[in-house]
């Protein structure tokens, strides 16, 4: 009865896969590790960059070591691989294909979905690991001075409108600067947000058409560094000229809100605590939270999530998380504001949980006019 | 006994979640379709935003409409929603979490994982799915130009070397400003290939380092559309000045390969004999494919894919599919050589399956030598 663990996945999609591997791939392989041995089972296709590339501790496997048949599927390899090694079951992560567990179990296999993080050491940032991510981060700094920068140089139409480069600045056209910025620096961009006016009081809008001077800009960037697979993640809240009292007001509640939970956060400190600390910081300068004909206003998403090999992943900052902290997460602090009428303003930072309390990441400035 | 279809996934990674319901979110969420009934339940983050973009014929709802708990988990969520609508069972996508699955039985619903796809008509595309298909590769098409007009500027180094705007010409650089190209025109980048000599000895070698006269440049360029979510795909092999006498031949072989295969893809046509139509070509040129030393050479990857939502998917034109080809498909076309002594040789194109043959839908030419 010997048990190992097991993914199938492609690495470029899964943070486990990439993590237990260190390499690269953009189509699905196998990986294993038990009775001593760790490896992973991939195409003729790969097997060459694998060898270069693979952590050195894993070995690598053409398929064609496990099966002489290429028409052979996942479920082939793995049957031929638990027979050369004894193994009688598996553990996977939570994510594992349920078709491919369905066969396996079939094949009298047994498969134990990991109902927690496949590798919990995955939220304990290495020191490698933490230069990684606050090089991603670097990255992502120098593609929002590029935002600040073009919001600067606009000037503003009659109808209140930036103009740059000769034509009309949108939100398209600044997200395409940023990414542009990005991809120079080794980068590669996600869903950047760009989001003017009403359309920042949606969290998720990344943002489309004009923007205009005297209007929130909530501008969010959370690229991947294509050499590490590790992301950085930032947010600011900008406008061009003069911001009008409402977005003043709210600035600088979020800005209270994120300073004063950083201070909170250390070794033994309870997600939902600092969350809720950062809630009522809110709603002291007098920004509430609900729901009102169909829609959410106040501050409804959770104040951060740990940043890795996957832009959301442990530990949550949010309201049902009650583990605390240990020491080496590297997590966002994020509070914002998000009203229908009038937009939103979100301000990012990422902190590094370390003993006695925590280091942040982030360098740029946060500011809110632009002249 | 009621069943409906069931994912779990966030259509911005899940083809099949975009294909259920036209809306790109980067979290996972919940797609539902029985009992006449078809919605989305996702968070209040997501709500509105989802209220206007999804298709009209699916339901938006949030999750506090299925529970009034906000630790609520998607299996909370999944059994308020059988309750509602009587479901029994679920049919699920082959790659549905195995986790979920197991509480969902657990609870005593049936899953069953679909052993082909999930939906079988995304593989036959519609006229709008051809065309966004279409735009996604004339994006393509444009950052493979931008890399053309470089290589075509570059001068040539004492060594050998390109040199390009005051600097080496490196695959790094010519990569970003190809993606850089791809970004302005409303795509994504993903892993751009441009493998320089021997490097395009390894189909999936993205290429590092300094570029060289007479030596094989492989671009394979894959961006999706961050507007529609489709993409494009295009291969061509490039050399900078005169290119020596083998990778002329393989060049030959190569383009008369994808040409002539081109000429058997039509309705009824079976992928595993048109790719074998292929490999015989590039074998009377004498490019023959083995495995020696530990390394593959020849054409060892399938001819071509189907592309739609994902890069890769159904129909692969590889030597294990003998499913005949019924019409509105959209493949690539690519064959490739690869040869450790001298690097590689693949020209794709993407052709849309029609009555009685094949459109191409790729225009830019195919060249071999850059002056």
């Amino acid at each position: 009865m010997k048990k190992a663990d097991l993914i199938v996945a492609a690495s470029a999609n899964s943070a486990d896969m990439l993590y237990a591997c260190g390499f690269v791939a953009p189509d699905p392989f196998i990986y294993f590790s038990g009775a001593g041995e760790t490896g992973i089972i991939l195409s003729a296709l790969e097997q060459d960059r694998a060898e270069k590339d693979c952590r050195p501790e894993v070995a690598v496997y053409g398929r064609d070591e496990f099966s002489v048949d290429e028409k052979a599927k996942s479920i082939d390899l793995i049957l031929a691989l638990a027979q050369k090694y004894d193994f009688t079951g598996f553990r996977v992560p939570g994510d594992f294909p349920l078709k491919l567990a369905d066969e396996l179990r079939a094949a009298g296999m047994t498969v134990t979905a990991e109902k927690e993080q496949f590798f919990p050491r995955r939220q304990f940032k290495s020191r490698q690991e933490v230069e990684a991510i606050t090089d991603a981060l670097r990255v992502t700094e120098t593609s929002m001075r590029r935002a600040i920068n073009i919001i600067g140089e606009a000037s503003i139409g009659a109808d209140g409108a930036l103009l740059w480069n000769g034509g009309i600045l949108t939100s398209e056209l600044l997200r395409s600067e940023i990414n542009i910025e990005i991809i120079r620096n080794g980068g590669m961009p996600d869903h950047t947000i760009v989001a003017g006016g009403c359309q920042g009081a949606e969290p998720h809008n990344v943002g489309n058409g004009i923007l205009y001077a005297g209007q929130s800009i909530i501008i969010d960037i959370f690229p991947r560094m294509s050499s590490t697979g590790y992301w950085g993640d930032l947010t600011r809240t900008l406008v061009k000229g003069n911001a009008p009292d409402i977005l003043k007001k709210a600035f600088a509640a979020v800005l209270e809100a994120r300073e004063r939970a950083k201070e909170l956060i250390r070794p033994g400190a309870i997600p939902a605590e600092v969350h809720k600390f950062a809630n009522e910081i809110l709603a002291r300068h007098g920004f509430l939270t609900g729901r009102q004909d169909g829609r959410n206003f106040g501050f409804f998403h959770g104040l951060g999530h740990g940043v890795g090999l996957e832009i959301h992943e442990a530990p949550r900052l949010s309201p049902v998380n009650h583990e605390p902290l240990k020491g080496g997460e590297v997590v966002t602090v994020e509070p914002g504001l998000y009203y229908p009428e009038w937009g939103g303003v979100r301000l990012e930072d990422m902190v590094a949980v370390c003993s006695g309390g925590c280091n942040c990441l982030t360098e740029i400035e946060t500011v809110l006019e632009i002249d």
